[in-house]
């Protein structure tokens, strides 16, 4: 990895936000795999991390309104394990009124465990779709465009 | 509710499995609303307990082995907040091979908060597929024939 | 059980408060137990509907305000395992200011898995302590002297 | 922070290992603030981390085994908010037969949000507390003697 990325919230390249998740006790259930509800905490934290990355506010200081999940289409491909370190990628897809569209997957040494395609809104603090503001729609521009 | 239905499990009727939820701390998050992955969580909760109501063990006593969600097309409609009763509804859709499908929802006083549709796969203590039991073909089979 | 109990949100008899809780594969983790973090969890489910069996509105209807842990001494005694039946027992000890003491244990047919001395506050929504209200007071004392 | 740190592990430095560790939407509940059962899961990946740079092996391969919580008397001091980056701090008090004691706080730009005393055990497959091996003396005799 180059220097002077900011490794706590991952990367952008290629067009791809990837952070890097540890697998603990915590992740993992009595078959001894990921449970499976948790690929979509790792997904979160991916989404999270690219949108700060990009610069953008994720929520609303309190209460309702920020981005919400609408739709998530989730594959278990294999199972993750204890100690993995796993990456999970971020792609846009789709951007239009209040509504983004983004593929994740979660990979172990380039092998797909898991993949999503997710589609996230916006809401104002009243809970009612909101238009993605211009910033969010320039940034997801420059990270389409990021060199590796 | 009538008489001597097994309350801590839900119950069945009508072909379907219900099982009330209540909404604590624990599965909401700063937005005021559930969470969205712990929706995953209630589906679990009704799966396990539709099983056991069928009298189908879940699980290989130790390590791999037992049901594993392979696809899970989960459609968040609705929020659900702190001290919300919700039910679980669980209906199965077709079984063939390793695999069963089911259709779950999540709803509060019968508005639909949550809906996904669920593949799941019945896994050996290898992680392969292995042929859903007779007796769960049998046990389904009586589900759906179940009257109000 | 007695008829007319609230099952959902467990039942008082005796100056106890006690909660059935079910294990699910949410709440283990690889080592086929549950996961310690998760007793703080079923203690919280606990304490929430002991306070809502006695009237009590556990927090401001959003944002901060409402009743923090401020200090858990847990003690874990022996594993809890999938799909056993756990009974939550809530105890209070002591009120005075904002601040309340319990005991919460966690058993299953009759043994202790887990023991947790408690300390909760009531903050206001500027998240200062807040004096127990009277009718904390009076319900706590009508719980206290709840008979089998 | 000096070149070469594994930091996906954290560090060790000065005789304490520390874990940066970042708020989202998972570990927040409606009141606004990190939900207090986290920062169990928080500690416990400050101490898997520490056993991992020290090259002791947390847990064996499959089913029960590994280092158990025994004890956690647990000081939850100020509240931790979204977007937090938390320090986990991890430091050894004291070991003795199949038994360790840890010392493990959580804190935001230098201040203690959150305080535990810890004591956690070393079992056997068979559930059994097992002798802490030699070279896990040897290595925290190391930790402990680390310069910053």
């Amino acid at each position: 990895m180059p220097d002077g990325r900011d490794r706590t919230s991952g990367y952008i390249a290629d067009g791809v936000h990837r952070l890097q998740v540890r697998v603990y006790y915590e992740d993992t259930d009595m078959s001894g795999a990921v449970y499976h509800a948790n690929y979509l905490r790792f997904c979160e934290r991916g989404r999270s991390d690219c949108l700060r990355l990009l610069g953008i506010k994720l929520h609303e200081p309190s209460g309702p309104g920020g981005f919400v999940v609408r739709r998530m289409a989730c594959d278990f491909r294999k199972p993750a394990a204890i100690d993995d370190l796993l990456t999970v990628e971020t792609r846009f897809r789709e951007m239009a009124g209040a509504r983004m569209e983004l593929q994740q997957s979660v990979l172990r040494e380039g092998d797909t465990l898991f993949l999503a395609d997710v589609t996230a809104a916006l809401l104002d603090r009243q809970g009612r779709p909101k238009r993605l503001p211009p910033e969010l729609h320039a940034a997801v521009k420059s990270l389409l465009e990021s060199k590796p």
